[in-house]
């Protein structure tokens, strides 16, 4: 070892190295708007033969720092050989011009991002250690940050499944404070939520205005499709605006009691947005981070009183009745220890709830039970009286036994109907849902009885056909559980925004014959 | 509901509708080499104003199947709304560009890639439901077709932490069945694998000269680091060709008894190739994938007889004895269901062994121990003895307690020597390393005993400065478990081939004071 042309440093030295030696690994780049959009990925392109590329370890999907006059991201790096940059220059995706809200041609400092001491917490949890409210709370600002990479959210996802009681509690806590924290002066704050699996099930549209127009407050936000064709607030943007700021919700809820918006307009728990891309793209949902969720959402609404609808059947989410128990119970648990009150009743979860499936199709069906229509969904009526009943009698002040009538006379009175209107106008004004002209009806060319209907293999037509990002795209369905179908006897339509889309989700349904089972009568 | 504007079809005609359905959805688009490397990834870019594209139902991340005349593959989608792309025309990655080895401007397919059944077999996996052999079997080759996006990958992964023993022994064989496997008509064949986390542990390139020089057949296949800062296959590769092809490794191996060179040339369970890219991004080992990934590379190799070294230590691998207890139970179970003859012997991992860390600072340390220099290191000459003679008295007829002295008989007359140099020669052409001038001795100011050292952040000192990638890129230790060292004492040397990464190294190291910790002797 030749000693004479090294540097000779020591450990006290720190604070004489640790500044300078930062800068000789970055790179300064001038910013190039590159047009790609790579939705929430935050990407950063730069060139091969960029002379400091070498010496500072850059290569394609190295995580780097990027930083400007006033903002700073992690992104993940590409590296191109082709003339798309001149030399000095850095391409970004959109998500990371906006991010950085990049001035043209400004100059951004590029430097190794660093190793992410929180994933070191979920490889812990990976191998044995449990998690502490204080690990879950660096993880979460990291994730809201988006120090994250996909593969890492993935991974931390994948972990959850096995999360205990006390991760999923403080999962919902930690959660809960990573956006905004609705405070109210009413009380009580109830709320319900559906813990879903169920297509068409739209309940909140119905039971919110009962309940408001009853004289309870309960300011809904509802969320987005995770994994299904359309979520609460899919359906209700068809009718109503749901991105309301904070102010106008609460404008809202002051003036009629209640309101259906999207939870992510007014930032609640934004870190559940992040992990749902994630969940989304898996087709995931597991059952803590599921509780957790809900629960976080619910804690930063400033909700007091919630009721969970769980639907049980064998394709629901909820698929059996041990499952149910073990769900109850977090729920239940976590619930208690983040100081909700909480109630949790099990429903039927065998078949589609209504007969619309996607965000027009189901509106239409909210309307026509909300005007007491007589082509209205039974099922969905019914199911939507039961949660208004059971929150009246639970939290209302209304006897025991006594509820289901209460809110049967709401709606049935058209007080029920006054009142969404009223929320409808409040919420920016009501549009009538339209039904689109590309459809192909399915019909069956068996005689039997319906045995069976498959609600995810339903959902997934749905999907394929747009919805929930076409609202008009979706599935009717005319067939039901335990009823008698003729030979030519129409089972469904499926209904698109485009031809294409629709010929996608019917060359599904006739590549999985199992979506609607018809059999002998027995 | 209007029936006359609508198609009627049923159920039974799923062949007639079934095929033309297909190409509705479906793009054709020219060829364009955006000379984007994006490493495994493959990808491809489509303009946003693409006519197709609503109707297909297209978006960024969106997963599609792109074919031409000769290949077809799964690709993650990104929608450019800039003048990179002409109208009609599709962008790929470098990656994805090789693997459809297109022709210039050659039309492409592109159509929404089906859902990919057997990640449900995953997702049932994390909902509790076991994976079969027959699901593993679709699950790898899906992953070798590269059907799984990386965030699947990392959801896979992280799940196999919870395998049980039999999915283990799936995986295992299942693995060894995506590459080729080698038949051999020597008997036994003979193996070593150490499971790693001890920087420096090059025993391998040692004991197969020493267990092929006494007339044992040892095809050694080595990996290149997963998260290490050298894999035995880069330590080796500064030395001579690594890279063989089946053939050339069957030659070496008639001519000489054994070989050490890097099994993905062999292509033996390339599926875990991939797997690797994903562990080596989130830094993570699972205990099932590693020793399915190790067997099922032993297993295609044909290996017959296989001894484990398993280091020990706070900051190796395997940092407890009753980790080990259950790792070595479960290298035991899954060997035996596959039919290999398997020893697992527990090893010292308190501290590196050897001197250097990194690929040429390693291949010193082994040159300097095969050509009996007085600075060769002990410890790794003691350490390759010990393993030579234990699998010298199990398969090679060597009466117990002489297998050490026979090893060490071996290595001192200089057989070894001759061996491994026929062995590099057979290989391609012996190769010195050599050191590289960027380096910085790093002393201490305290006097006192060497109390700890920390084997994860001297490999990652080790990693930053560039290794593996940058093969004179390292770590030289002189610091040692228990010994005094007096003020000014130089601890290490890190070396690197810029200073970019020399710096980013000792940046993290002064951020980092626990890597040697040094206290009063007690």
């Amino acid at each position: 070892m030749d000693k004479s042309d090294t540097l000779s440093s020591s450990l006290h030295e720190t604070d004489n190295l640790g500044t300078p030696l930062v800068s000789i690994s970055a790179l300064t780049l001038k910013a190039r708007e590159l047009h790609i959009d790579t939705r929430k990925h935050l990407m950063a392109f730069i060139r091969g033969d960029c002379p400091l590329c070498k010496s500072a370890g850059f290569r394609s999907e190295t995580r780097v720092n990027i930083t400007n006059k006033t903002h700073s991201i992690i992104a993940t790096l590409m590296v191109l050989d082709s003339p798309l940059l001149k030399t000095g220059e850095i391409g970004l995706s959109n998500s990371a011009w906006e991010k950085l809200d990049v001035q043209k041609e400004e100059n951004l400092i590029v430097t190794l991002a660093e190793p992410l001491d929180s994933f070191g917490y979920v490889r812990g949890k990976l191998h044995g250690k449990n998690l502490t409210e204080a690990n879950l709370k660096t993880i979460m600002t990291d994730i809201l940050e988006e120090r994250y990479s996909d593969i890492q959210l993935s991974s931390f996802i994948t972990a959850c499944i096995n999360f205990t009681q006390d991760e999923t509690i403080a999962l919902a806590k930690t959660m809960s404070e990573t956006g905004h924290q609705l405070k109210w002066l009413q009380h009580p704050i109830v709320d319900k939520h559906c813990v879903g699996g169920l297509p068409g099930n739209r309940t909140t549209m119905i039971v919110v205005p009962i309940l408001a127009a009853f004289g309870l407050t309960i300011p809904k936000t509802s969320s987005r499709a995770i994994t299904s064709p359309s979520g609460t607030a899919d359906t209700m943007d068809v009718i109503a605006p749901v991105d309301l700021s904070i102010e106008s919700m609460k404008g809202v809820v002051e003036k009629e009691g209640g309101c259906i918006i999207w939870g992510g307009s007014v930032d609640l728990s934004p870190v559940d947005d992040v992990l749902v891309q994630i969940e989304r793209a898996l087709d995931l949902d597991s059952m803590n981070q599921l509780v957790a969720s809900v629960l976080s959402k619910k804690i930063a609404a400033g909700s007091t009183h919630v009721l969970i609808d769980m639907p049980i059947g064998p394709t629901a989410k909820v698929r059996f009745q041990n499952e149910a128990h073990v769900l109850k119970d977090l729920f239940l648990k976590v619930g208690e220890a983040v100081g909700l009150q909480l109630q949790v009743v099990e429903t039927d979860g065998n078949q589609p709830v209504g007969r619309g499936i996607g965000p027009v199709l189901e509106a239409r069906d909210v309307l026509s039970v909300l005007r007491g229509k007589k082509e209205a969904p039974q099922d969905l009526k019914e199911r939507s009286l039961f949660l208004a009943g059971n929150i009246l009698e639970c939290w209302g002040g209304v006897a025991a036994g006594k509820g289901l009538g209460e809110a049967q006379k709401i709606l049935e009175t058209g007080l029920a109907l006054k009142k969404f209107e009223a929320i409808c106008k409040a919420q920016g004004g009501m549009r009538e849902p339209r039904l689109s002209p590309i459809k192909q009806v399915v019909t069956t060319n068996q005689k039997g009885m319906i045995l069976d209907i498959d609600n995810r293999l339903i959902s997934r037509i749905a999907k394929l056909a747009g919805a929930p990002d076409s609202p008009a795209a979706g599935v009717d369905l005319y067939a039901s559980l335990r009823t008698p179908v003729e030979k030519g006897q129409p089972l469904f339509t499926i209904y698109a925004e485009s031809p294409g889309e629709l010929n996608y989700a019917l060359n599904y349904f006739y590549n999985h014959q199992n979506v609607i089972l018809i059999g002998e009568k027995d």
